[in-house]
Order: structure tokens, then C-alpha cells, then sequence
């Protein structure tokens, strides 16, 4: 997916969210476990339930990987089940020398037809380049996480003061374009959306960590917002894990849906 | 495995060699393809041929992935076939949160059952102490790589003029121990092992980029080697791609046996 279609799904259904796809086998409801691919009955169910709603779904792949095999078949088929006008993102958080980074950007851009995937940086450009050498697909990279050990490291100061995280920021402009590359940026203070934003002023965020409650979806987009909207706000467990019974996809549309509402609010707003 | 049976399979086998199985479809001898399971088979025949000479094995996982299901059972498969007194690492590079590494972990040391996994250090403590909490299991926690864009953060220096690879080795050594710990560091320039070694004398390190031609192996051994060895230095296509006929496995022993027979004398020169 390219970059305007993305922009017209946000207007066009009035959300920028995100469903993360975390799915547990130890915390979906029980009565899926009794068929054959209760991971991927679970994701079905989800799907549907959401599909209107968000823009993009976002499996967290370990989950699948911990399955073996099956998990593997389970995220292949739920990629399939999502309708190509849903951006879809492997959170993967790969990266490595250029031609191992090549080959899962193969994995996931062409056998299972990911649109985007998360990578880490650390290894600096010739790991993130090659996620940027396939056309409409985007790399994700990390910047500023919201976990406490994003700390340890992310906002060490150089000697002029600046933040490894805008390091990464500032560095890797130059590898893509904003029709390419994102960046994840966690939001336990959305005031440094705004610091953020005076280096990628257009860039796609994609920004986890804002559950079911919705606190502070008001402050993302205060701080993070641009004129192309420009942010993926991302629920997983506050929605898919909603309730824990038949009706777990109920619960997780009323969850959704209640995200939605508010962000349809802020876009019509901003007058997007 | 854990720290001494490895340092006694290094003594017994006069190797610190560590064979990296980056097993390419497109690279391995025509004549395999006609199998069932060329990966394997080829991975097979690379393991019989320098099981003998090295102390460990380390699948580069993005070979695998990149192959969807025929690849992880190929991994597995291979997983299976190395006999248990040899190390064997994932090389994964992955790190996420604390809940999503605990997943990876599971995936690399309880389904597949490998000894240790290459870990990426960008998001902090949360995401490697997962990997720590395996009896007898290991992370490999990147700290300098050799790529050229290593140089693009891991050089980065605070205030101080501390670069950001000496403060991952420095903070990350409290997360674990000598007997669960690693680190990979390139070896592009072997004096910088010396100024690693100031940090962390004790722990492994894992120095991958070393050819088949194996002419830095003298000067990693003399800046990076300690006294139980600490050294797991890797050969990957030099060994593996060596040859490209039936007698692929022949000649990967070769230039295997060439580098186990440096070792055995640098080795018994340090009394080893």
C-alpha cells in the first residue's frame, strides 16, 4: 500500500488505528481451542469484528514464531484473510548485515505479503536498506520505545546533547523517503511527540502503547499529528483481549469502537 | 551447555571454531536440489564433515524463516542431527519487550532447543533479560558489529566520550553473568579487542568475520582471547560455500581443518 491510499483510508473511515495482533494461545477464549487452527479462528473472529474500524493490523510475529509451524500457518492465513485496502504491518524488529536483512525483507514483503516491517537500527544503514528496496512496502524503525529499558540506551546524549534516539531519527532520513520509512515512537510523554516532530516533520508515526482507556490519544495527536494525519495508533490486548468469552469479538469492537469515535473526533478536528 | 563443558570441548578439540550454517538455496550444489530437503541435506553434510573441528554451530535463522515452513523444519531438522556436546547458536538478532522476548526465547532455547540466541540490545534491559532466565542457555547480545553501518550509532560518543558499544557492554553487564552472557564483537580492527577486553575480560565473545583466508585469527587470539579461551570466532561462507560440487563437504573440511589446525597452535601456545 502506497502512502496516498494510506492517507485516503484514514479519512476515508475516520480512524488511525492499528489492531495489534498479539494473539496467545494461553489467552484466547476456550471454546476455540477445540478447532484446528484456534490461533487463526481467533484472528478470523477479530478481523471481522474490526475491519471497519481500523486502518492496519499488526501481528507481533514471536507469538507466531513460539508456535512452530502451526503459528507460522496461522499468521500466513490470517495475512491472507485481511483485505488488501488494510495496511498490514509484521512487527518483526529484524535487522541485520544487508544480505540477511534482504532475506527478511523477502519473508515478509514477498511470501507473506506484509506491507511493512518494524527494524532496529542499531546496526545502522545496511540493515535498514534493503526493507527499503521493494516498492509500496515500508520499513518501521524503531526510535524511542515506551519500555523501561528504552532508556538504557535510546536517550544517551552525544556531546552536543542530542539523544541517540534523534540520532536515528536525524541519520536515517536519508535512507528512505516518507512514502518508505516510519517510525516507531512510544508515548509515555506525549509532549516529545512535538520533539519528534521538528525532525520528521512528515513521517509516518507508528505509536504503541495507548490501550482500551485511551488516555492520552487526545495528547498523541496533539503533539504527533500532521497535516496527512501521519500517526498508526496501536491497541492490542485493551481490544483483543476485551473479553475472554463467545463474545470476545463484541467486546472487541465495543473496544475499537471506542477508540475509533475519539479519533474520528480529532480528524474531523483537524479537519481531515 | 554450560561455560565449562564449553571451555573443556575448546581444550579437547584444540578449536574455538564456530561454523556459521547461512544455508542459501541459491548458493548450495545443483545436485542437492534433487532431495527432499536440499537445506538439510546440505546442512548435513557440512556437519559431518567438521563436527570433528569445531565447537559450535550457528544457523543464521533469516535463511530458515526466509523459507516459510521447509525452512523451520529444515532448522529443526538440523537442530536435531547436531549432537548435544556442541554449542549451538541462533543467530536471530531479535529483542522486543519483556513479554515478547520471553516468546522468542521459548521459540530459540525450549522448542528448538539451542544453546544460546544473538540478541539486539537497542530497546534496553527488559528486552535481553528474557533470554537470561534458561538454565544453561545463553545470549549473545550484539555490542560491535562489523557492517559498515556499525559505525553509524554503535561509535556514537557521550559526554564522557564513551561510545555507545562500551556503554552496552558496561550496562549490560549487571542483566546476567559470565555463565549466561556473550557478546558479539567484529573484528574488523583486532586492537579494538583489547580496549573490549578492558570491560568485560571474562565473558565470551563471539567474533564473526573471520574468512576462510583466516589472516586476522592471530591478532583476534592476541587481543581478545583470555584464559579460558573466550573466544567463539566464526567462518560462515568460507567454510560452507568453499566448494560448489559433490565434494562440497570435502572441501569445507579443508578450509575448516585449516582454521582448527591455527587455533590448535595459538592454543597450545597459550597453554590451553
Amino acid at each position: 500500500m502506497n502512502r496516498q491510499e494510506l492517507i485516503s483510508k484514514i479519512k476515508q473511515k475516520k480512524s488511525f488505528l492499528c489492531v495489534g495482533l498479539d494473539t496467545d494461545i494461553k489467552k484466547i477464549p476456550a471454546h476455540l481451542l477445540e478447532l484446528e487452527d484456534p490461533i487463526f479462528e481467533f484472528n478470523k473472529k477479530i478481523i471481522d469484528a474490526t475491519k471497519d474500524l481500523c486502518v492496519a493490523y499488526k501481528p507481533n510475529i514471536a507469538f507466531y514464531e513460539s508456535m512452530g509451524v502451526s503459528g507460522w500457518n496461522a499468521l500466513q492465513k490470517t495475512l491472507d484473510y485481511i483485505s488488501n485496502d488494510i495496511f498490514t504491518i509484521a512487527d518483526a524488529k529484524r535487522g541485520d548485515i544487508g544480505n540477511t536483512s534482504n532475506m527478511y525483507a523477502r519473508t515478509f514483503f514477498e511470501n507473506m505479503n506484509f506491507d511493512a516491517v518494524t527494524v532496529v537500527p542499531y546496526m545502522g544503514e545496511d540493515s535498514v536498506r534493503p526493507f527499503l528496496e521493494f516498492e509500496n512496502k515500508w520499513a518501521i524503525v524503531l526510535a524511542l520505545t515506551s519500555n523501561k529499558g528504552g532508556l538504557d540506551f535510546q536517550k544517551i546524549e552525544d556531546k552536543s546533547g542530542k539523544k541517540l534516539f534523534k540520532q536515528v531519527l536525524e541519520t536515517s532520513q536519508t535512507w528512505g523517503t516518507v512514502a518508505n520509512m516510519m517510525y516507531v515512537v512510544g508515548a509515555t510523554r506525549a509532549e516529545q511527540l512535538s520533539e519528534i516532530r521538528e525532525i520528521i516533520p512528515n513521517h509516518f508515526l507508528l505509536v504503541p502503547g495507548v490501550g482500551a482507556q485511551g488516555g492520552n490519544l487526545k495528547d498523541v495527536a496533539k503533539y504527533g499529528m500532521n497535516s496527512d494525519c501521519g500517526l498508526l495508533v496501536n491497541s492490542s490486548r485493551g481490544i483483543i483481549y476485551a473479553g475472554d468469552g463467545s463474545d470476545f469479538a463484541e467486546k472487541a469492537r465495543i473496544e475499537a469502537q471506542k477508540l475509533q469515535q475519539e479519533m474520528a473526533a480529532i480528524l474531523i478536528e483537524a479537519g481531515l
